[in-house]
């Protein structure tokens, strides 16, 4: 590759472009906008930082070598200038084999899509690496008929496609004592959203026959960890699927591949990946992963039993720590908003920490538990914010603030926090995790 | 990793595998739906054959051994068992990085979203790699005040999101003279359909105020073809976006990262990738790409000038080639149907080459000029099979035979084939691209 001194010769290539170049030098073109702030030198920006060399009216020098054919990459993968948006772990939270979560990149992320490379994973025995030649899936318990099926016989029955959320039951868990984490990459990033291909649960049920006392199910993964859940049968025979793909191609090994249990609008636990076994009984199981986890310990030192649904929430994702504001004047703040209970029929958002709201912008698919994208366009002159969204759900349900979730669990807990994040933006556009009473 | 011997020493960390493995044993496990046919050797599944050390009653290797924590991918891939997932290009046709293009693996997709590693590409001077901080958008020509914008500034206008499909103009056009190419893969995969953030490009170009006698934009890459094209200004004051996003993460540097000029319906080459430039005229420039490319070349001899819209059109994707039905009994059959019109209403199928039509089933969501997936459960007696879907859309328009298509146009042009496709599934499964009279 030539380097940029190629870019101080003349582009003889196009009439149009020749003919811009002059229009350039000589009409001194505007700025589309009002002036950039001082960057802070360790953001990925930063490292980004333009090359004089490279700027109109000059021609690039990107537009004059030929860059790379098709031959380069038969599957895709991202720009070196986007190396920094990654999942990223927290060391001291739980960065071991043997029990694993890593975050969803939200500041980096818009739209409602959560790219499959970009998934939150949460490990309790690693991610199980399967042959689907060898994944077996068994029902057995109270059925008429104990089955055994192979990918390819699942994939024969009649297939459904879903967007849906799935969010982590300890998602936002820390923020239970006070503000802690300062990144929505830490606070809410055990989040994503994707469309899943699959085949309806009742439909494989069915071919093995439900007794008449079956009441629930045990659902088991292959990983190391067996992990294992009950399931009420009025859920599984309701929406659940089981999932071979994952936003059009097979689901990531991380993901559970070859096949796993969506459940939609409950907490992430339920969705077993790796799924391999599912039993029929006429009672919950009381497994290890629903009695000494995933379950919300009360102000009073008792556990409530059982908390499935998801309820509403949202988050700001810009400004964020990751996303400071750099420019005043004319801004987009945006965010994500979904409920385990249905669609998301309103957020509100407010810049000074409660004491006037205003309605979003709802753009884009607003589907049933599905993350929902808002957006507000707003003119910052470099006053402090301090901003909040609210989240409400077609149920009715509004978005509660900690405190209020405070009220009525206490501090015990780390699961099933929707409480509203407040975000403290400083003069310099630097922002915060804070809380406000 | 221990190796699949270790399969064969009993799991002894959980009652309930324990006491399904007894209830598996004792009761004869049944299978799940018909006996498989033979495999073809050459085919990923062969090659991903199964290992009976890994099957029930035994517990498989995977579950008895700690997989991969999080730190393992900080950027996910797909499993190694997926590897021949991927775009594929045909060396005759164009591969060279002057001119090159690959296809989207169509048969190992399913639901509608593609995911951003395989959608298909399409360079006229490869792909060219840009650092987003010297990313310039240069608007002029008949406006009031020409403009540059930064990637940081156009990022601040009202964003949206859409999703859409994205044609090359050129999709089937080996297959006017006669069926060719044998596989969907290469057929119809110049095709994807991912959700798109951006900016309306009106909102961009009323910043620079057009002039009143502006009636068209000439939109130009930052690639080292220097791709232009003429965008009539109505269009561009309608849906067009300037889109910074594919599927919630940031554009491949394949498809135009930073910036990619998005036109719902219209074919592919309009959507300029690493856009640079935007001028307003007053008449279309007649630019390479729209006169002795992509224009319709008749049956006598004389060119049709801008075939802007992509006609309603549809392909099943399996059985095809490259998913040959492989069990007799239960079967799907499933595809994609899309209009540059507007929505999908209806899409038809027959499995005897058009004596019987029947409504296929349409799953997922139905979206403006987005692929749309449609199924057929079937049940397959080893009989041959001769496969064709036909889209409708909202206007009314229904996709044409190619045999009607060749009336009008006859078969000098390799542009804007969206006739129906046949496939052959023959009694031993194999699928052949025929056509049939």
């Amino acid at each position: 590759m030539p380097d940029d001194r190629e870019t101080e010769r003349e582009a003889s290539n196009s009439r149009n472009r020749r003919s811009f170049l002059k229009a350039a030098v000589a009409g001194g073109l505007a700025a589309g906008a009002g002036p950039a702030l001082a960057q802070d030198k360790a953001t990925p920006a930063a490292l980004a930082k333009s090359n004089p060399r490279n700027l109109p009216p000059r021609v690039p020098r990107w537009s004059k070598v030929l860059g790379d054919g098709v031959e380069a990459k038969p599957y895709g993968t991202p720009s070196k200038f986007e190396a920094h948006v990654v999942r990223r772990d927290v060391e001291w939270l739980t960065a071991s084999r043997q029990s694993s979560v890593n975050f969803t990149p939200l500041a980096d992320l818009d739209g409602i899509i959560t790219p499959n490379g970009l998934c939150f994973e949460r490990h309790h025995g690693g991610a199980a690496e399967i042959n689907p030649a060898d994944h077996r899936l068994m029902i057995h318990g109270l059925v008429d008929k104990p089955l055994l099926f192979t990918m390819e016989d699942l994939k024969r029955f009649p297939r459904t496609n879903r967007i849906h959320f799935l969010e982590c039951a300890a998602n936002s868990g820390m923020e239970w004592r006070g503000a802690q984490l300062n990144g929505c990459q830490f606070t809410h990033g055990m989040v994503h959203n994707v469309m899943y291909t699959g085949v309806m649960l009742k439909d494989v049920l069915n071919e093995a026959g439900l007794k008449p006392d079956a009441r629930w199910l045990l659902v088991e993964g292959a990983d190391s960890a067996g992990m294992n859940r009950s399931l009420p049968l009025e859920k599984a025979l309701g929406d659940c699927m089981l999932a071979f793909k994952m936003n059009g191609e097979a689901l990531r090994t991380e993901q559970g591949y070859p096949l796993r249990l969506v459940v939609p609008g409950w907490e992430g636990n339920l969705w077993v990946k790796w799924l391999r076994r599912i039993e029929a009984g006429d009672q919950p199981w009381l497994a290890r992963e629903e009695t000494s986890k995933y379950t919300d310990l009360l102000a009073h030192g008792r556990s409530r039993r059982f908390t499935f649904v998801m309820d509403a929430k949202s988050i700001v994702t810009g400004p964020a720590p990751e996303a400071p504001l750099r420019h005043k004047g004319r801004n987009v703040l945006t965010g994500l908003a979904w409920s385990g209970r249905g669609r998301i029929t309103r957020v509100d958002v407010t810049l000074d920490g409660g004491r006037n709201w205003q309605e979003a912008g709802i753009d884009g698919l607003v589907l049933d538990r599905s993350l929902t994208r808002f957006y507000v366009d707003f003119d910052w002159q470099g006053q402090e914010l301090l901003i909040q969204s609210r989240a409400h759900d077609e149920t009715g349900y509004v978005q509660p603030t900690k405190a209020e979730l405070r009220k009525v669990r206490g501090v015990n807990s780390v699961y099933h926090n929707n409480g509203i994040q407040t975000w403290l933006v400083r003069a310099n556009g630097e922002t915060e995790n804070v809380e406000i009473s």
